[in-house]
């Protein structure tokens, strides 16, 4: 047995029979337990992901209360921005917001080119430290946003609905739009090897905002930094690679090639569409997700019932393997004690 | 020859061949037109629907400048909540607000049940005159919001990115949220039969939000209603229906026996990948759409290669029948020029 096959997570990437069922939850660490507002209450958001202790306590909080399989490393996919010159605020109750918003040539220039152990390092550092926690089955996921989902926020200069200046950008001057995704690609690419260096087990790409470019843009402009990135930190690093295409089924129709272990599934997408789209596209890949992150707001009884659905599909489906999580990230009026319901409908379950 | 035939879009709707190709644009009557910033300057959004013979000159703003085949009525998908009690008011920028929100069975059973022929009876007078100044060619499209979606609406009261009030009542009182899909689809079905005695000679059901729902939660609380709907106006009135899921692809595996003419696909998907979903649940239907609406913001080469890219797509998947569209509704950002450059394309185009 190898030293991956210790992990449950790592067996169930690699399509392995994973000694229990693995389970994680996107934004497992945050705004819903008490304990990340109280850390939250004596620092900003940006100082706590760059303070290693601090990250690594609240990545840490939610092992202390629920029998996960997983620690996630506390940062934002905005953090390597800052490191490229953008500063990173968040305005009370809407998201973040970048300063600079990158719509020319010469903004683009202008973007430093961080190197990640040293303009990145306390990233590294927390992972190190949380992992020293870590029980030998417990996995260590690293991660970063996808290159367009970055490059959106870093054009637009904070979230958007209608993605405009993305759009600006991709139809009136394309090659400074590519030159952004492919200069991300290259610091994701540095970050992510860091973060494996580090102690990262496995390692996700969210790309949050895939579902906002057509099918024919996606694969010209997207498709082959994303792949570049997962294939390289993938072949150079040895770790598996998670992508999360979100906002539904759609782009899972571009991935023909795509090389990574994992698909996490949008809650949008049944997986057993997700399943049938990706075979068709001839990726065989192991599977995360997808409750609906809001299910957790349903009483215990409902609760229970849409996990046993979740699981009774993923048997039907038989995926080469199954990683249980949200669709989506957790909300912040997600009561904790629903993340006990689920984890334990799960361990009961009979498979 | 029947009468409908004499109309490209009714043809291309029905599976006939058309005596050309029918095109129009989701929201082509708007902000986007300096014409309808002038009528509005003088009359409030929901004043200007209220207004007949405001709301036909609006509508036909459009018809004017563009060589189109359709006219659709100026009004919103809201305008039937206000019969049912609400008031509606637009926040500078940010969208519809619905007074009173829809969140127990009390405030269910405060809702007025309108007549169409009396409460929205200014709508149907504002078809019957958009009418009279139409060609014979050019068809009346009549509209109305689907349940879920303006249900949606009226439990939030605004828009919403994560839709919890939705959810909660779905997860905690499934009773009174299906009361008022079933209210709504009640009205809606009285509503739409009123618009087609006022003249419309096909209807259109948006379901902006279809995409907000899980699959089984979509195909348990949202296809009845919005089936029965369909069904029943089409039944009644004998025009053809027209029904759009917005946010993707996902909704569209959960149509098996839905009884609609055209599904209207939103731009996040290509139209092979539609329609071989569509095909797969057993629905042979037309198709209309679905260029991006940012495209309109490219240049005039992009513009009319993303037209003619769209163009042969349709010709390599041969859809029953085809309507050309926007895959949503144009944005006030829009330049009125791309629309007569698609126009000019699409009329080039050799079949």
């Amino acid at each position: 047995m190898s030293k991956h096959q210790e992990k449950p997570l790592i067996a169930a990437a690699l399509g392995h029979r994973p000694s229990r069922y693995p389970a994680w939850f996107m934004r497992q660490a945050g705004r819903y337990l008490p304990e990340y507002r109280a850390v939250r209450a004596k620092v900003d958001f940006t100082t706590l992901c760059q303070s290693p202790d601090l990250a690594a306590e609240v990545t840490l909080q939610p092992l202390r209360r629920f029998d996960l399989d997983a620690a996630i490393i506390f940062s934002d996919i905005l953090i390597p921005c800052v490191a490229m010159g953008q500063s990173l605020t968040f305005d009370k109750g809407e998201g973040p917001v970048l300063s600079r918003p990158v719509r020319s040539g010469a903004d683009l220039k202008a973007l430093k080119r961080p190197v990640a152990a040293k303009d990145l390092g306390y990233v590294g550092e927390a992972i190190a430290k949380t992992k020293a926690s870590l029980q030998a089955s417990q996995t260590m996921i690293g991660f970063a946003g996808a290159p367009f989902t970055v490059a959106s926020y870093m054009i637009e200069g904070a979230g958007s609905k209608t993605f405009t200046e993305v759009k600006k950008l991709l139809f009136t001057d394309a090659t400074t739009l590519t030159g952004l995704l492919e200069l991300i690609g290259d610091v994701t690419i540095d970050y992510l090897q860091m973060q494996v260096a580090s102690g990262a087990d496995i390692l996700m790409l969210f790309d949050t905002w895939a579902g906002q470019l057509t099918g024919p843009d996606y694969r010209q402009f997207v498709f082959p930094v994303t792949k570049r990135v997962l294939s390289t930190v993938r072949q150079t690093t040895g770790v598996p690679v998670i992508y999360f295409p979100g906002q539904g089924v759609d782009k899972m129709h571009e991935l023909k090639d795509l090389e990574v272990d994992v698909i996490s599934v949008d809650w949008r997408t049944r997986l057993s569409v997700a399943q049938g789209v990706l075979k068709n596209v001839g990726l065989n890949v192991s599977l995360q997700g997808n409750l609906d992150p809001q299910t957790l707001i349903a009483p215990e009884a409902l609760l229970r019932s849409k996990v046993r659905s979740l699981l009774e599909e993923v048997r039907t489906i038989a995926p080469r393997g199954h990683i249980f999580n949200v669709g989506h990230g957790l909300l912040p009026h997600t009561p904790p004690e629903s993340l006990t319901t689920v984890l334990d409908e799960l361990r009961r379950f009979q498979f």
